[in-house]
């Protein structure tokens, strides 16, 4: 496994496409833009190799044996499955932000089951290569995203039905040796700094869609693949002296960019699904039922940062003791440790797949993140109410560092005695930025948005089987049981 | 173990003092009030001599290593407390309501870690005590209810300080052989129709309240008890004939009564804590961690079942294709499966006590009922808004059956071709009496008020922890750390 | 006009044919059923009368110069809108409860209004005749019940559509001195102690649908009009001796009854609508802005007592110091503000009609019962919250009346010194009554279900309008705009 | 009345000294930071010369009988009140933002009372010089913002009792011409561009308190007076090409700064309260009724641009048609037309003042406000969900105007057929920057904390009015009665 310094060595070795406001970037892993997330991902390395960390951010692969980063392990057994929102919970709360390798994570358990399912249906080899390309990325230990949301073009028709047939990632050439794709993935947390990209279809594909039904894995810097980095809330203020205005180092989302694929090809070992669209349907709800279990551990363990932030701000304003203020910090806890205990609840009732890893009761993995695409805006709502207009109003720290006004800032902006009024425009900063859009959309669409999980819940929840238990409850029987008996 | 109807026997067994609307019951058990409540219980047992639900329903005990009821049962480990959830959510949507067995059950696992502890400490034989008791209490399955809330006088008083000092229970004499205690308990589910009444303290104690740090085990018709058993929302709706405006054969809450102890003798071996006001508090707080999770699977069965019946009538009244229609409903199921998962999640993070049983996550139990208590009204102004007017307005069945207007009442409270008027008004009064103030209250109320919660929440959240994880994000030092280094 | 005890006995004067319980009520009016509510009417009667409300209850008709009730005097100005919230406010402190009188003004207010627009747009006679009958109303101070809303059978269907025709009230016959119509009206408040039936069609009405289009006023004892008074919650309570555990003497919601109309023949005097189905939908829509706007008014009153009753129950549990229970209480106050806000502001920017009278912001109007759909349940569950367990188990006023226990009752359920067991016991059931199924319900149906509002309001916000705001703050252009200039 | 140009022209004709970024500016009102806000106001100066908005506009000055704006004058009628809730509406949809200048329209108008009543009370002159000092100000047409916010150190502490006196503004000398004051105000909305500063206490001050009584306006280029402008969201796309990323160019928020008084001398004519503490609590809550009742007008024209733009970005993305997309626009025209509603309501219930204006009913003034803490958050997320994730990773302008990758952009960010992409990024950036964490704190925080609202409302909603009436309708004495009697 390599550290974080590994890491970002190995970053550097590749040389990707990558523009961000209007330029290509020339060394993008030190760009002020990029560096925050660089920072966090790599902080997901360093953790692994810390033995106090050790059970819950390494496992022992399945496949060889070897102890490796759970970032690139298979979810074989219920407890590995607990352990990963566990583990999920304890970085978010070193990072306080979006850490974007549980992507890649889920990506692989996706694309494991499904490849299998896809070569035990027709005889095919995907799951062989796969395994392969698994094999290599564990050994490796190599950072992949996931690649799934394509830009849409009009939401109100499907991939083959749009005026631009490329609004979805297509197969455009189909060759002996692997296939050309083309078309564009937005909203891709991670993708600028990992070195794999999974392509995976975004929907369920019937026979017409076959071309959209594509899955692969293709290395950054492959020749075609363009990544646009996508402009963030006060991302400016990255490039500061200090950059003490963004609040944390650690950047405020995943780091999320769209990518452009103009025709790229990519070599038979590294296509997992070529036109089998039948399967692209259970592949993305099981990618989509780990994933969002997931935001019940790494955004609990975002939002432990901003209450412990926010309860500090208190102590600092001098309003802790309020009973009021009580309130409201427990109304957070409340709804933090709802949203972890649900993804627990998911996770401990796994099913085992056929492919042998274990899938998360998709059902109670839906309710987690519906919760979560709520809980964002009312603990944001929360920590506004704690932390006060300065949260809105705050001179920027270029005026606390100017000669003629700083020391008139520093006098006025004081809280209580025994605390500085630094560490008070830190902690502002902090909830400002962690409750900015950028976070609460990305709580709020990421993998996948409020509606996406409401049809899912609908669909998994068995109605009929409950309306059977009601008929035997209250004794009624209902159009059907009467038939029978000839009424 | 016993079937539903030896259960029935056995309670007729028993001469209990029971008064309902101003009147002693002579035979309580076949009394319209009661029965219900008798039958639901009843269902525990039969469910549990089902071969299908064995898993769920019986355990091998880890004092006898015989097979017995769970409801009698040790958590003597995580398995054994995610299957009791599960088991409370199958019978929930068995019987639609509350099956009042869980209190005890947690009652016996509360004074089982209590009374080890206070042995540990103080080297008393409560715990000996006790296990003898539940030993008994395996072999001939019998129904243990808990009675804890003391119905508290002027609540802004601790017990020795009210006007009148039987507002707590208390023990009013120690005697060689045991101890007599006097005062009053309320709300206490299921106690007319168990065998056993398990006393309890309702909160810790200072050594000057040490008289009221009592828990002791009572027959129900040990002399000096009285029980009054609660009024319930159309309760006389039980005495019509074929309760059809009940909506349910089964009753809406859990049968709560009042317990008045006129001076009653308690024998030593029945004695498991008398003064030891110390281990009070937390004996409290444990059986209040499990119980407060349990509410998110029974609760969750119980609206199964409402799931069920209002989904049927959207059905009856043509309504359920309607694109809102199904978002409602998809609301209940994310609300019900919240609390389901939570209480999963709480269950598998349990922790093991020294007593060798163990403890789910209090913070996480705490957030379920939490929720519990607010989702019971959002599902019931859910199943409001669905079920529609009719739920306030339905003529009396006796109207149905009247032969002067039956048939026009027939003809116009018909819904779509192809179901029953009938089966349309069932559904009505099921819905209307599952979400009366009762069972609202209950769910609200039962196993401590929502204050209740928030106070543990807050205390269990480890604040300071989560001010220090933000302290590491941000960079920030605080006071303390600033004045180690000298600041 | 009439005082209380006037009108009362002119409802004795009628022969109504009242159903309830299976049953056909000989004196209906002395029925334990039925009496609270005729006293509550009766109170409307007895306020009018009384000089400190004269501003409020009375007003000068614009039809006869006269001093009238309010309850049947045309909306002739803003004032008159904004007085009527007050007065529905005030009415609803005094009775804490419906007092089922504003739907009958809300109806001759609509019927007024679409009687004019029928005889402009098409030269029939019915304003006039309208006139006359309403002069007539107000004069004798007659009561009158609104009764719109159909049975509907399959709701899927259109009245045409249905299986059996007669699912929403219809014509059956055309006679050259009046119709005969047949159908069920249904949830009719205050129908049973009314003098006069409106009769209004349920939705707008297309051609096919014109023999659904009928407008007309029916005395109650018309040959044909059977009444089947819903059955309420704890209904029977109200039979006992003190109707203790009623909670109140005035009810708890409007009466509701359904009402049958076998054949009645309507005279052409008090025919209003005879098939002009192209007016229906605007004299629906008219109806339900007013009665929408009047719950900010009269739930606002009866939440007053609400809040007041749990208040006082706060004071003698003795919690009322506490800031938690004192957030409870604000958040009370402040839902309860909310909706009279609403109200208020929706009276404040009404329009004139062709016909004269004032009409109320009808999407404002809309929001205020939508925001009553909500905060009754919100209420509910805060007062339950601080109200405590005893609302679903305390014991009847029977056991507190029986000579072996009532002593121990009355000790043990004593709250604060200075405080009657008996008040602390009539506190809860206030408040358990007032929270039932039957005033939820009524809350969140009467005068349109939820979704009815929303449709509303999508419909009056005129979207369009603020895209185009949104175009010019944003400078964008838009495809329209676009054409245009030729793009 | 100056139209927009000559506001603004009449701006660069003072000298304040103004900081924002760490340097001083030379000539603010060209400065990209505050442009955009000194085109807003300017925007309500060019709307009172329109005449097709004369009447919302502008009014009649009780004082000189001349058309004035609205901006300066007295409420002097419910119209006049209900009028600038419309008007507030209208230039909210106007600008979409802040527009800045209610603050101190109300300023004036509490001062007007305050003055009167000190005055009366204590035979000083502070009205007449406050009247003197309107007359020009109406003449003049100036703008005046309001300062009332210190910044308040440590607050559990009074302003008497911090470590640093300075912490809210004071009185630091008293001259025979006037008063010295030090001290700072912040989150002082339009101050950069206003003409005056209304300084007023933050709260109601005892005797030891009196020299934090001081009411007082300053000329915005007063010596010993410092501007900070505070740092916004994404206040650095102000000062790129075009200002595309900002999504409007009217600014975010009400381009709030921290004032500070450094031993500024105001001239007697200029002071309105010098030490009568006893009248500073009033003059708060009244200003803070009439500010809080606004924000039911302003945020709602803003909401319905907000609106608007959502609506036309669910067209483009092809999404408008889906129910449950038209029942989240529904859901944001039903919050932002309840708190309409209730501003107008507590504008129609106004009271008069002993001074002559009139002042709105302040218990459902604050209500309106708490409803706008609230409602912005849902709003957010509202638009949030129906906007997408792009809100969140939509690449900038800059790239979009990249040789290389602008027509990749172009193609691939196309949505609906006869939508530009640009129109797409424009309505995603205006959503953006409206529900940013600056326009959001401004919503909570403005005219007073959600905290402040509920202190008003417990305190105004007359709870033991509500026991009373409790008391009647149920028939309980309560322990006074009851001891009147004898008990």
């Amino acid at each position: 496994m390599m550290n974080g310094t590994q890491y970002v060595e190995s970053l550097k070795a590749m040389k990707p496409r990558i523009f961000f406001r209007g330029e290509r970037l020339k060394k993008p892993y030190d760009h002020p833009a990029i560096a925050p997330h660089v920072r966090t991902a790599a902080m997901t390395y360093d953790l692994a190799r810390d033995p106090k960390h050790a059970d819950l951010m390494t496992a022992i692969s399945n496949l060889t044996g070897e102890r490796i980063s759970r970032f690139t392990h298979l979810f074989w057994s219920v407890d590995d499955l607990v352990k990963k929102i566990a583990m999920l919970r304890v970085i978010g709360r070193e990072v306080g932000t979006c850490f974007q390798r549980c992507v890649g994570l889920d990506g692989i358990n996706a694309i494991w089951a499904t490849t299998w399912e896809i070569d035990a249906a027709k005889g095919t080899d995907y799951h062989k290569r796969f395994r392969k390309f698994l094999e290599g990325l564990q050994r490796e230990d190599r950072m992949s995203c996931g690649a799934m949301t394509d830009v849409k073009g009009d939401r109100s028709l499907p991939p083959w039905q749009q005026t631009d047939p490329d609004m979805f990632v297509r197969i455009v050439e189909r060759r002996a040796d692997g296939v050309v794709i083309r078309g564009a993935k937005t909203h891709i947390t991670g993708a600028v700094n990992s070195h794999e990209v999974l392509v995976m279809p975004t929907l369920g594909l019937p026979p017409e869609g076959s071309d959209y039904a594509v899955v692969c894995a293709v290395p950054l810097d492959t020749p075609g693949l363009t990544l646009v980095f996508g402009r963030q809330t006060n991302d400016e203020r990255k490039a500061e002296e200090g950059m003490f205005d963004c609040g944390t180092p650690y950047g405020v989302v995943g780091g999320e960019a769209t990518l452009i694929f103009e025709d790229v090809f990519v070599p038979a070992g590294r296509v997992f699904m070529a036109g089998e669209g039948e399967f692209a349907g259970g592949l993305v709800e099981r990618f989509a039922s780990w994933h969002r279990a997931n935001y019940g551990g790494c955004k609990a363990g975002n939002a432990d940062v901003l209450l412990g932030a926010t309860a500090l701000l208190t102590e600092i304003l001098g309003t802790v003791k309020n009973p009021m203020v009580k309130d409201k910090l427990t109304e957070i806890v409340h709804l933090v440790e709802s949203v972890f205990a649900g993804a627990v609840g998911s996770s401990a009732l796994a099913t085992k797949l056929p492919s042998g890893n274990w899938l998360v009761d998709p059902l109670l993995a839906n309710t987690v993140k519906q919760n979560v695409t709520r809980f964002v805006y009312q603990v944001a709502r929360l920590t506004h109410d704690l932390g006060g207009g300065l949260l809105s109003t705050l001179p920027s720290d270029a005026d606390f560092r100017n000669e003629e006004i700083g020391g008139l800032l520093e006098k006025y902006f004081k809280g209580k005695d025994g605390f500085s009024t630094e560490d008070k425009r830190k902690l502002c900063r902090y909830i400002e930025n962690m409750t900015s859009v950028g976070t609460l959309v990305e709580a709020l669409h990421g993998a996948g948005s409020p509606q996406a999980q409401r049809i899912v819940m609908l669909r998994q929840a068995d109605l009929p089987a409950k309306a059977e238990a009601a008929k035997k409850v209250i004794g009624i029987k209902g159009p059907a049981a009467r038939k029978k008996e000839g009424h």
